[in-house]
């Protein structure tokens, strides 16, 4: 089981607190955003006596409630097709346990989400990478990059849209594309939307919403991001095939049900102003204008525009990045300050991929960025030098 | 990957309500006991405005309760040595993912809780079932009957003490017994103690106070029915074996975190008094005493009386239980109402085994105790009729 590339530099940041020195976190998605008080208060506010265990599914008005909120952005499901889950973690475990057997490949554009690798090792399967470069903006790899990559054995594909950690959001035209490979060779589509509200520059394509695929394509959905809750532990697989659900209820029966305080804070949420999201996208939009800006301005540095999520993949002056980001937290520091990056080798599946590039994540407001770009540059001369 | 036996009659049991017969639920270790006042309020006054993840391994502050409450309990352990986990089902799958490779084998008293089937499948691992009996009121299988189920694949033993489904509460000379065959061929002991302070006779020993195996033994633990806290989902892996530890918390680091309402919830549940659980057990008890009374009063009907949890197994009069169960629910009524209950057979790994056994949880007061054993009596009758 391989460590987290997020979190195996925490001794490290621990240590230099421990000396004084205020770290800035761009390496981990834990928004700064407040989670909406209308969703803690519903919690707050519960008068039930015994803390019970929900249906196993969820409970049932809940997922009425986010049916209504996935037709209201053009997503055709019933309550039915709908499983909550512990956390998108656990849409993403379910999905692969039960649409995969034992040594089962999967392909999954590279850069990815390192804990699809976790979950991988979880349900025994194989993650088959195929390659996407800094150089094209992290797009999606052509179809005959795909289907090199296909063999007897291979049964799904999962794409994250917009993409942690690349914060690429595809076309629909790439999603199309990636539809016919589907289609054509019989496979699952596991499509990760955590990211879904934050799109910058285009709209978003949900993978359900591609004709042609409907029995193929699994949704595996969260509140973490959307709301700024992630210890809520609540997300969703959606689906509309019927077998899939019936299995993926089978392993949510297993663990009883999804946490009981979480989803009466998911429910509450639904019922937030249509608006409430353009406050919170326009604040990412200028903290990523802000990074982004900032990336390029520095000598050596290369960062394409993300066009969703919060994360921008940046290609640094280094050899290795996963040194130089230890050497942030226990070598640097710049007026008592310094920054924490998440090193890219971690996302990458290929061995020495990516070894020069680093994962931001901008859940700081732009005054923080600004002051951990100011540690960056300083760190990259001093370290170069 | 199996359907849960105690979940999968509900559907009769949602036709029999739609009829308006009343069921009394005796098939399902849901508590009606309210959940501490104080653990409830602990969420409803927390004024973070965050809803962050919490460490991958659970907060701090609560780990290090968690450990003072062991230590008074006498169970020696320290905060490093917990790991929080989202309810005792992830503890035990965690369990298995970090101490066996796929094909392991694990060694189960049967009948046993059947959700450890589900958590091996998951973790591609198999059970191999020791049979306990009801003529021996389900005490540990013998030394020799377990040593005949070790092979080199053999890695783990899995005990639940008290026992899920049985009540058993294991004696301490039995524990020490199966610590003599775990150190003998080098096993892990996996102790499910998530009843512990349900114990009505005879007082309990934790696997984790037994010497010369304190590296071998991983506690599995819960708030469900301590604190009556079932949809929390939290619990706790507890172990001195570091490098398990490390191992399950790279798990831990793949789902991210633990629920956070659940982590507050089950933090202040650790400042009630000592004698908190004084009034529920003398509860529970005198429910087992009524129950167990009732169900040996009936002709053809007996059940050993179970020293601790909330569950008896008794053997019915009748060829078929799964049938039995599913008749109650499709064609009996009394007064209007009907009683449902778990056919034992889907807690057996052994085929045939159990089938004129079910498994009652004594989770209604003993007016509703009563009236289901008024039913069950009044069924067997015309059943058998």
């Amino acid at each position: 089981m391989p460590a987290s590339p997020i979190r195996k530099l925490v001794p490290y940041a621990e240590n230099a607190k421990k000396k004084g020195i205020k770290v800035y976190h761009l390496n981990i998605g834990q928004p700064d955003i407040e989670t909406p008080p209308a969703a803690l208060d519903a919690v707050r506010h519960s008068d039930f006596r015994v803390l019970e265990y929900s249906h196993s599914a969820g409970n049932e008005t809940y997922r009425r409630k986010l049916a209504a909120y996935y037709e209201g952005i053009g997503i055709n499901v019933d309550h039915t097709q709908i499983l909550i889950t512990t956390g998108g973690s656990e849409a993403i475990f379910f999905g692969m346990m039960s649409c995969l057997d034992a040594g089962d490949e999967v392909i999954v554009p590279e850069p990815f989400y390192a804990n699809y690798n976790g979950f991988a090792v979880e349900a025994g399967i194989t993650i088959v990478p195929v390659t996407s470069g800094i150089d094209t903006g992290f797009a999606l790899p052509s179809i005959a990059d795909f289907e090199k990559k296909i063999t007897p054995r291979t049964r799904a594909v999962i794409i994250c849209n917009p993409n942690n950690p690349t914060g690429y959001l595809y076309r629909r035209e790439e999603l199309e594309t990636l539809a016919d490979i589907v289609k054509k060779h019989n496979l699952y589509l596991f499509s990760d939307e955590a990211y879904r509200e934050f799109c910058y520059d285009g709209s978003h394509t949900s993978a359900l919403q591609l004709p042609g695929i409907e029995q193929n394509v699994l949704l595996m959905d969260t509140i973490s991001k959307r709301y700024s809750a992630c210890g809520a532990r609540i997300g969703a697989l959606v689906t509309k095939n019927r077998q899939v659900l019936d299995t993926a209820l089978k392993f949510a029966q297993a663990r009883l049900s999804p946490p009981s305080f979480g989803q009466i804070a998911g429910e509450a949420a639904l019922d937030l102003p249509h608006d409430y999201f353009d406050a919170t996208k326009a604040e990412y939009k200028l903290r990523r204008d802000t990074l982004v800006k900032r990336l390029n301005g520095i000598p050596g540095v290369v960062c394409p525009n993300p066009g969703g999520a919060f994360y921008a993949m940046a290609k640094l002056p280094v050899k290795n990045a996963d040194h130089f980001c230890q050497w942030l937290l226990e070598s640097f520091s710049y007026e008592n300050q310094t920054v924490m990056l998440a090193p890219a080798s971690g996302f990458y599946s290929t061995p020495g991929l990516g070894m020069d590039e680093v994962r931001l994540a901008y859940v700081l407001n732009t005054d923080a960025i600004n002051k951990a770009m100011d540690c960056l540059e300083k760190a990259l001369e001093q370290y170069r030098g």
